[in-house]
């Protein structure tokens, strides 16, 4: 690997803990290859809700409140809730933490959101600020769609590099005590943008920043892919998923079996999703079920967990502007006495 | 004062210490009462680009630069860039980050959003995570109105509550070494909302979790108002301010006459804007001008910065919503060798 200038890289010497962790899905999403690890399969997707902006809202609500739960805690012992989520404004993760009682501090990541909140979340929990968190992001198809791209009336077909919004929402509880998966450094990304500006291909803007934050996290950790048990990308889908198989390749670096991406593996073939999932909710729920049972469950004891995001904005581009991303990174360890940093 | 369950202040033991500050405003804001100790003053507030949002941009990227190069410093000494902004997705922080080769923290707080970043960015420099970091805000009257209310061309009317979206910018670099006015603690607000649904009455909505943040603030630091030379709220405007003394009053706090607010004091009565300004860079131009300059002069010594936001979305007020708030806080002090907390 060539060596460049890097240093995106922090370290936990404290082992923040995930205490607690839960996932709410739609019924697509459900139906898909992690059906039996989420927590929550709504029946509908509008959750009974009037709009599908209030049902991704109560989404993440639920996600907030089961993962309090699972931590066998009482809303008050929450000292602050880091959320995000793609809709203007962060307004699902705004009125979620109207409804909490407790500071809020709203990141903004795009899909990056959910290893961008367990990235401050852990800073905060290891500088000893405060001692319980909740990290916690979202999106809904049916919000996201019509707000980046067409009306759903409108019935548009889909191109063959799109990929398929998830319904979903996950929440992590980050603590200082407790037991659980440590996070034990993190890796912030830069914005790279390799000039794309179809907005039917996500992955393609994607695979870039998290080249960019994976070869720093490699390089500042000196650490290389085979040091993990599982490299998992958020959400670049099959054709991202690709590209960035082979932008590291050029620079040296094989991802090899171990590395898989969220987006590429939540839906089955028969689903029709084209390249696979996206949107914050895509790596969320699978981190919040899939992931971390199966760290608990001993299959895996290291994870690079690298979220990505599309920073696309609908007047950036009628303004003739390319698209760029972001992904930031974290590795969750089981330590089992282990000592952090 | 009532006291009540408050948890939300968190303590700097390592001093980070803000050593540089630039501020960009427009040719309107220059003629306001700050108009001298602002770094640059646009002579037109499309600054030489041929949309509202690139120049509100070009305009946080002027500052940040300022800011570095205030601070003696280049840009590959900056560790992070910690931003956000009014316009959906957070483009004009997006894109400016997109500028600066250096990792990306994409924050959240609308008007907060200067005291979000400082707070956020003081943790990572404490918390021993990174040496400097990048703040930065800012807001374009231009890019705001039409986002928010009426196309610019309509003309509308504004009603008497309403206030002036300021066209201004602001950065502060902060640093674990170096000299400057130190942030020693910060107060993280919680989301309140008092049921507000027009949205030509900001203040309104944003005095209520100024309030709970202050509240907070008092008795998480055992402080109280005369403790500090100045306590200045972000952009409240005339009418917020007052909502926001008698709220206090109303709790048994009296701000007394060191307290002030910058939505207030931007414009000068000649101007015509009503409830006065508002907006990201309203307070962010304010703090990294005038009031950082009488601390370096020894006018200020100790400055409680509470920047308040309201987390106004289009979609949530068609569809039934009230309009909820937001403010965080930081303690500004100049310590001459006094340790931290």
């Amino acid at each position: 690997m060539k060596k460049e200038k890097y240093n995106q890289t922090i370290f936990f010497k404290n082992c923040p803990k995930i205490i607690g962790n839960f996932s709410v899905v739609g019924p697509k999403e459900g139906l898909g290859n992690f059906g039996e690890y989420f927590d929550v399969i709504l029946k509908s997707d509008d959750f009974n809700e009037k709009t599908y902006e209030k049902s991704e809202r109560k989404m993440l609500e639920t996600a907030v409140t089961g993962a309090i739960k699972s931590a066998k805690l009482k809303n008050e012992d929450i000292d602050m809730i880091l959320a995000g989520d793609l809709l203007n404004q962060s307004i699902s993760a705004s009125y979620t933490a109207r409804t909490f009682d407790m500071p809020y501090l709203g990141v903004f990541g795009a899909c990056s959101t959910m290893a961008e909140s367990l990235a401050v979340g852990a800073c905060l929990i290891d500088g000893g600020y405060f001692g319980r968190v909740a990290c916690a992001t979202g999106s809904h198809f049916s919000t996201a769609e019509r707000q980046f791209r067409f009306p759903l009336e409108l019935g548009n077909q889909k191109p063959p590099t799109s990929q398929w919004t998830c319904t979903a929402s996950g929440c992590s509880i980050l603590s200082s005590k407790g037991n659980g998966p440590c996070i034990t450094s993190a890796t912030f990304g830069k914005v790279t943008d390799y000039g794309i500006s179809d907005v039917n291909n996500m992955g393609a803007v994607m695979a870039p920043p998290a080249m960019n934050t994976l070869l720093s996290h490699f390089y500042d950790t000196k650490t290389k892919p085979t040091d993990y048990d599982l490299i998992v990308t958020g959400d670049l889908g099959k054709f991202g998923k690709q590209v960035l198989i082979e932008l590291m390749e050029d620079k040296g670096v094989i991802l090899g079996e171990n590395y898989v991406d969220c987006g590429d593996m939540m839906f089955k073939e028969s689903q029709d999703t084209l390249m696979g999932g996206s949107g914050c909710g895509c790596s969320a729920s699978v981190l919040n079920s899939y992931i971390l049972q199966k760290m608990k469950e001993g299959v895996y004891n290291k994870v690079l967990f690298v979220a990505t995001g599309v920073l696309l904005s609908t007047t950036a581009a009628q303004q003739g502007e390319t698209i760029p991303g972001i992904a930031h990174c974290v590795v969750i360890e089981n330590l089992r006495g282990k000592k952090c940093y």
